[in-house]
Formats: C-alpha cells, structure tokens, sequence
C-alpha cells in the first residue's frame, strides 16, 4: 500500500511533539506529546508486563503520579492474544489504563525467556516460554502486533547481544537496522511513534554507526539498546556518551530496561531522557524497599518491631499508615497486601526522584542533586548485576 | 486481682450496646455499639486472619462500606505474636484498621490446623502449624492473648466437636461451658465484648442445654459454633432454630464461619445477626465470582472475550472498570491485580447483600426478598460442602 504509507509518512509524527524546555549540561527537561497525553522528561516508566503493573490498580498508578507505563508485545502476543485486545477495544481499554503506553517488541524477551530460538535474516523462531508453542517474529508482524494493541509508542523488532563479544555485536546492529528499516516500512497507525533502537554493545564505533544509520531514517524517538544486560556500569556510562552525541537533540533518548536510582541519574547526566525497570516492582516483591540510604530488606530480623514506616517523611501510602514491623509481618506471613505497599512504595520513590530530578535540572542544579543523592545511596546491586549477568550468559549458551 | 475484677464486671457491657431496631418474622435489624464505632445488623464480617482482609487494603475495606472485620487470636499468637501487637499500640493501629474488630479465639484453628492437640480438663496442648513448635492454649491464656489484641469483641476457648457425635458432642459441651466460667472470670477489659459460644452439634436438647447454661453467666453477645463443619444445610437451619430460641432477644447472635449467601439468608430469617466466613475472599482467589445467579469461575474459557463486567450493573471497582475478559487475563497469567479484582467484588456483593437484607427486614419485606434471591441464585457449593465435611474428618481421624 504504497498510498497508505506515503499518508503515514506524512502524519506519523504529528500527534508526537518533543520540546527540550530546560538544559542543565547534557541534562534535559522536556515535553514528550502523545495522543493518551503529555510526558514530562526525564521520566520512569514503571512496567506493566502482562498489560498490568504488578499488584496495582491503574487507578493507583495515577494517584502515583505515573505519567507513563511499559508494557510487552511478547508477552501480549503469547497471552491473551494481541487479536483479542484489539477485539476489546485496544490495550489502554483492555487495562483500564488511558495515559501513554510504550510497548516493547519482545525482542528481548524473544532472546532472553524463549526457547530454541533460531535468527536468520528474516526474523526469529522460537518457542513460547508458556507452553513451548512455535512462533515467528519478522520485522513486520512485530509492528502489526503492536499496531493490534494500540500503544503509543512501539518499538521495532532488534537483536540484543553479548555486549562485549564484537563479532556478535556487529552482526546484531547489522540485522537490527535492517529490520529498523523494514519496521519502518511496516508502520502505517500515525497515532503511533515507532522508536529506533541502537545497538552496539560496549563498542563507541559500532554505537555511532548504529546511532548515524537510524538518525538518517529519521525516527521520533531514539531507544538505546542492549544495556543492563550484564556490562559493569562504567561500561554502561561510558557507551552512553559514545552514543548519545550522535542521536539529535531534538528527540526523546530512551534507555532500555534501566534502571537502578544511581543509574538513572548517571544516564540523565549524560543526556537520556526516558526509562523503563521491572526492578523497583520487583525487589518489592521480595521484600526490597528503596530508601535515601540505599535499599533495605523488611524481611529482616531487625525490623520485626520496628514502628517506623519504612521512611521516615515519605510521603506515600504504605509509610503514611503502616510500621516497617507490619509490613515484615506481612511479608513472613506470606500476604498479599505485603506486596502491594511495597510496590507502592518503590513506585513512588522512583517517581518523587524523577521530579526531584527535573527540578534541580530547571534551576540549573542538577549537579549538586546528583552528588548529594549519590552520596548519601548506597549502591546494593553490583553483586546482583554480577549475577544477573552469569545467569544471562548462562541462558545464552544453554540455547 | 478481686478488686479489678468487681470492678470490671461492671462497667464490662457498657461500651456495648445492642439494640433491636425492627423485626420481620424471627429476621431483626439492629445496632451493635462498640468502642469502635456502631456496626448495624445483620452485618457480615470479611475475615481478616493474619491482621490483613487477603489483598485488600484497611482503606478499600471502609470504601467498601465494612463495619467489622474478624481476626484470629491463633494465628496472630503464633504469627507476628500477641505481645509484639500489643507492643506497637494494639491490632487496631497495627494493621491501620480503626471500625470494630472481633477475634475468634483460636479453638477452631488448634482443632483445624493444629498437630498434635491434646485436650485435657484444663486446655488444650498443640503444635503450630507454621513450625511444629509446641503450645499451650487455656481458657484464661487465651483471654489475654484477644486483651493484648485489643479486639472490640473476643471469643472464649472452646471446642467444635463432630457434630454428630453425641458422645463427642456431650464432652465438647461440658468443657466449652466450663471454659466459658473460666474465660469470663479471666476477662478485665471493660472495652471488649466476651461472648458465650453455644456448642452441641446437631443435637436439639444439647444446644438447649449449652443455650441456658451460658445464658445464665449473662453474656454480652452469643454465638451459635460447631456449624458449618460438615452437617447439611437442612441440619444447620434445623439446629439454629433449636437453639436460638434458648438465646435472649436482647443480645446480639453470631453464627461462626457462616456463609454463603443462601445460607446468610436462612440464618437471617431464623434471627441470626453476626456472620463471617472466608468463602467471599478465599473462593474469589480460585477465580470464584459471586452474581445473583449463583457463583461463576472466572478461568473458565467462555469469559475468554467477554467484554461484559462481572456482573452487568454491578457497582463495584472491579465491574465498573474490568471487563471479564480482562479478568480472566489477569487470572491465567498469575497477576495479584486478579486477586485484587476478584476480592473486591466479592465482598461488594456480600456487603450489599447485607444491606438489601437489612432494607427488606425494615420493609417487612423480608420473606418476599428471601424467596426472590434464593430462586435466581443457584446454590453452587453443596458438594465443596461435602469436601470439606470429609476434609475435616480426616483431620480428625489422622490426629
């Protein structure tokens, strides 16, 4: 449909608008539009897998103050069927949820949960993690799937590598910007901003070929691929500012799957503007709380009859009504409610620090918050990185 | 202490009024007074075990219009401890709950879940259920265990027998009636409610027995126990109106672990007021939906598309925002927000049942809103029943 998509080509950026409003060194503050409403930038996307934010209600995440959610095109894909959520009126409409939805391509997750997956240069087979079922990915489907669910902004179908083998890296960014073009191609909903995603690995050279190549097909929005897969955060950084310095400024920079506190003020230093982690949801979930001084375990002996909350001066839910000895009760005696103010809680400080982070940039002091912040956190997860990343490579091998 | 004993008999019922408002047949409409707060009747008390409502938070139980909920003296002396509760202000601000909370005392529970119980003349020995560990429960322990709690309304030690075991019955009714001496000579609380509970199986001339004696030590409240266990429906009706007629008009009746709604409704029209049972929460985690046709699992794949609420022109949060197509996603995928949903609307229909049943007994109305419910709602449970009735048998025989 060669009409079609000279139409969309035309249109398909109109609804999405970003405007850089503050700078602060590389830091920005912007306004991302979307048809389901404004985002402000820096912001954190909590994330909504399964086309739900892990125990909370849609109307929570509002009272929260969440601008914007992260859900999966894999996942939906493989259960309940992106058929039958457009049947159902579209994914905002499905989940109750009618502010701006990202959704993932599950490239990802293809790469990371799915069985016997074989690349070739038209797309990916695999089987489902489900139930073992066949499935194919192209470059095209994965748009139409995402298309079907009616998220605001999509992502193309990429092949996230071993950062640090380059052979494997230069394939990856070779067959993910082919596909980028072919998305490209397939993309016709103008109500939809399709991102591109660069790849690269740890290696600055390939990034900025990545980075010009994409740039050249002129895409809304620039994701930064392939990170927080298992690379040492300086690693991270320092791709970041190989990469970032290539992608324009006039377009949201969105870094994938990060992050930790500290890693988000390090990457909006650097110039990103937009985030997406299951980790504030899911330490929560195994009794890790975010605080000022770094993350705490409420399962721990020391909190049973503790009447504090579990911050001192948050301001949320589960600190407004609750002891760190309830929410430990909660969480020995296995109940529900025990992982629920605990999401809210980590939601809730990853969203006051991203307006924390958007103040200090407007006044111009976004160094001194990020020095005061980061000396005051203690920094928890480089163990967990370490094993996050075995346990990756660990998947990688074993397929 | 003699003197703080004269003293608390007292004042003991003072904060505790219960007045009959209307009657329609032998179903009546009252006001429980407590230190709390009123709660009208009949009332429905969602269970509460472990100091949480299952998934629901304190606030969305008072949205919902809860006037009482139930705890459990067992569970929360083993789990996070009755002295650690009473250390951090009392069960009421532990768990953030400020209406009325009424505790079971736990005999249920050591004859339920329990290993190794021992019962002799003056308690009863057993081992947790969380860790073996042994455990001695009294009748005056088990007092100030519900005193350190502070619940509203406490219950005294007694023990549920094989309802249709005379011999078994007859012990059971000699030792709950001595126990019931023991607990309200052990009671010092002027701001707790103890009721007397009426054990003797289906045995008229047993209840009767236990009925009067435990009428003459003037209890505050009276509950009906040792139903629900296993007889059948027609068992249950025909020993609550073998019993209640022993029971003054005066004081409010509390039938244990009852129900389900038909069974709510027959204990009603019989001049039951107080109910609790796990049923609306516990069936709701399996997928089990209440409607005025009778219960529905929501997992079942008719509801895979249905873009219908739970139940058309319901009013809770669940129907008015979830499709049930939505709902059964979230169930088949293992998302707490099911749960969530689930739970809700469950004790919406049970409140408002409540409600509807409280409206028609001031109506005089109440026989016609009976035979109009329970010829729509289709009795779901008759053979869970008879699961459990051989569940609880075999508990008994293996210990």
């Amino acid at each position: 449909m060669p009409e079609a998509q000279q139409q969309s080509d035309a249109s398909r950026t109109a609804p999405f608008t970003f405007t850089v409003e503050a700078t602060d060194g590389a830091a920005r503050v912007g306004v991302l539009t979307t048809p389901h409403g404004d985002i402000p930038t820096p912001v954190f996307m909590p994330v909504g897998t399964q086309a739900t934010v892990k125990t909370m209600t849609p109307h929570e995440l509002v009272d929260l103050g969440v601008h914007i959610i992260l859900s999966n095109a894999y996942h939906l894909y493989l259960r309940p069927g992106a058929d039958l959520i457009a049947e159902l009126g579209g994914l905002h409409r499905f989940m109750a949820w009618d502010r701006p939805i990202l959704t993932d391509s599950g490239g990802f997750q293809v790469f990371s949960l799915a069985h016997m997956r074989k690349v070739d240069e038209e797309g990916v087979t695999f089987r489902s993690h489900i139930d073992g079922s066949l499935h194919r990915f192209t470059p095209e489907r994965v748009v139409h799937t995402q298309e079907l669910l009616g998220s605001d902004i999509i992502m193309p179908l990429d092949i996230c590598p071993e950062p640090a083998d380059r052979a494997q890296v230069e394939e990856a960014v070779r067959i993910t910007n082919r596909w980028a073009v072919r998305a490209r191609e397939a993309h016709s909903r103008p109500d939809q901003a399709l991102f591109g995603i660069v790849q690269g690995g740890i290696f600055p050279d390939l990034r900025a070929k990545a980075a010009r190549f994409l740039v050249e097909l002129d895409f809304p929005g620039y994701a930064i691929g392939g990170l927080s897969v298992g690379e040492t955060k300086e690693e991270m950084y320092a791709t970041l500012e190989a990469t970032i310095p290539h992608l324009p400024d006039d377009r949201p920079r969105y870094l994938m799957g990060v992050g930790t506190p500290e890693d988000i003020i390090e990457a909006v230093a650097r110039g990103v503007d937009m985030f997406d982690c299951v980790l504030p949801t899911r330490v929560a979930r195994n009794g890790g709380l975010l605080t000022h001084e770094g993350r705490i375990n409420i399962r721990n002996a020391r909190f049973a009859r503790d009447p504090n909350p579990i911050e001192p001066g948050c301001s949320c839910y589960a600190c407004q009504h609750f002891s760190r000895a309830y929410i430990r009760h909660l969480f020995k005696a296995g109940e529900i409610l025990g992982l629920r103010l605990a999401t809210i809680h980590n939601l809730h400080f990853m969203l006051r620090l991203m307006e924390r982070v958007r103040a200090a940039i407007r006044a111009g002091e976004f160094q001194d918050f990020r020095e005061s912040f980061l000396a005051r956190y203690r920094i928890s997860d480089q163990e967990a990185r370490h094993r996050n990343k075995e346990a990756y490579r660990a998947r990688r091998r074993s397929s």
